[in-house]
């Protein structure tokens, strides 16, 4: 048996979350509901025109590893962060959670990485990032017996916006294979894929056993118009993958069958930021206990309603408190 | 008229906030609902033995005054933050909202001000906190227009912890009166109280124009048992006191009568960070337009409502909405 769950790696950022109207988006050339990435000046602009906010640790796979510790799994982080106050809310938000993060810290170059997130009223999240410290991740970071101990790998497709953060991404996953673990990977963004498309489908089809992708991210992946026609595609090549829909639910695909899983009630969506991440994380707990692939869905939905049901990308209850009975 | 209604001096301080068990704060000496002051080097051991936190600006005159900007009123704020990134996020969120801030940032010393708060299941919040920049507050950083063109002077009581913001505040205090304005000030905090008897019993006693303290404030102040007692005292020495009693309402005394306000209904009190801040805001903001003194308190207790209501103590919906009718 492995003795982690889960090590994730990922951009590690502080989200600075603030609610605005549509007219924001349109002012600021920003499209709704994607994130795009910007240097420091353009960072600095958007802040000064953003309302009040409130910091909060995010980054895709860092949320996502939070939510698998909050379910009690066994976890572990890799990314970069400055040694800055934003890295120090970072780090310390990672390990209150019971997360293992020994990522050297820069202590020069940029500061510690943001993600400048504007919630509008329909709840839909729009994020503008600055990497950061988080583009100075690269292959030493990675630790190759941290990545062995784990059942399984979790990346984010983020991390293919340097060069540097993809060669960490590749030797982390072998490492992980010559070690017989699994490999996750999360596309993480349409206009991510558009931007590495090709290296993504030379990695879905070859390289990685578990994708998650939203209905947006698996047709962008294969540049076809219908859910139907991709899912059947990543179905012939790629060993499990989870594809979620919002409120329409998810769909796991495997060679073995398809399982559609319904969205879980929420009596009201506050802020949709994370909710992708949480429902890998309750899936990849389901994978690490050898729990059907339908009860894994299942996990990651009941993560991913904890989470659009308040304002931040991190779980505010104990999900293993939620799971309850699914998990036991 | 005055160009401004209403410029605060406080603390200039970001708050991390964090929920927790009754046991977290036995394990670490805290008492309930209380302030204390803590050194840098016991800020770091509290927030490293702390859950997840958020992080957002706070100072208990600097929610008010973003309070009094919320509800359209015309708004400054006096007091210091280091140039560090929290620095950056508190002088933002003031400016967000329209507030006049422009107290010369401290370049070197002590990092800006953090409020370590602890939020158990009863939603009361506990904090500790590290002053840092906001210490270095000094009768030279008190501009005398900016003081002379509001209103209402606003002081909070927590400046009395430092002998240079005794200072800053009686240098500012004086030049409000010189100019026929009005001085506000809060209590701040029993065990605030406790520590500063007799210079706030002079205070409010001859200096103060509208004084604001809840319950266990103003029996702290007068060293007596009872809510009635000390009303009944602080009448005969303060042309008004708003005295807040948490869900009993607030009753504000005056030389021609006293006025009972039913605290707002709250369909579920999440966190009561801010009420008192938030209730002053609202209060300044009936006096600043001459309303009643009833309305005032009406308004106050509008605003404490919409921030007990949320988690983090500034609000998070238009207060000039909220009030609708009562401000029309």
């Amino acid at each position: 048996m492995a003795e982690l769950d889960v090590v994730a790696i990922g951009n590690a950022l502080v989200d600075v979350l603030s609610h605005a109207g549509e007219e924001f988006l349109r002012a600021h050339g920003l499209a709704k509901g994607t994130m795009q990435l910007v240097d420091e000046a353009r960072a600095r602009e958007l802040y000064a025109a953003m309302g009040p906010g409130i910091e909060v640790s995010g980054g895709s796979a860092a949320n996502t590893i939070v939510g698998v510790a909050s379910f009690g799994g066994r976890a572990a982080y890799v990314g970069k962060v400055r040694n800055d106050q934003l890295g120090d809310v970072f780090s310390h938000d990672l390990r209150a959670m019971g997360v293992g993060y020994a990522t050297p810290v820069a202590t020069d170059g940029p500061s510690t990485g943001r993600c400048l997130i504007v919630v509008t009223p329909d709840a839909q999240r729009t994020m503008s990032t600055y990497l950061g410290a988080s583009s100075r991740l690269g292959p030493f970071d990675i630790d190759k017996r941290l990545v062995e101990r784990a059942q399984i790998l979790y990346l984010e497709g983020y991390l293919f916006d340097r060069p540097e953060a993809q060669e960490a991404f590749r030797v982390a996953a072998r490492i992980a294979h010559a070690a017989g673990r699994t490999v996750a990977l999360t596309l993480s963004d349409p206009f991510c894929v558009d931007r590495h498309r090709a290296a993504f489908v030379d990695l879905v089809e070859h390289h990685v056993d578990v994708l998650f992708a939203n209905d947006a991210e698996i047709r962008s992946l294969y540049e076809v118009a219908d859910f139907e026609t991709a899912a059947a595609r990543v179905r012939g090549h790629c060993a499990i993958a989870a594809l979620t829909r919002s409120e329409r639910g998810s769909v796991v695909v495997s060679r073995d069958g398809v399982h559609v899983i319904e969205a879980e009630p929420v009596p009201k969506v506050l802020d949709t930021t994370g909710a992708g991440d949480l429902y890998a994380a309750g899936f990849m707990v389901g994978l690490s206990r050898r729990l059907p692939l339908a009860t894994c869905g299942r996990l990651g939905a009941l993560a991913a309603a904890e989470v659009i049901s308040h304002v931040g990308a991190r779980p505010m209850r104990s999900l293993a408190d939620l799971a309850g009975a699914v998990l036991r």
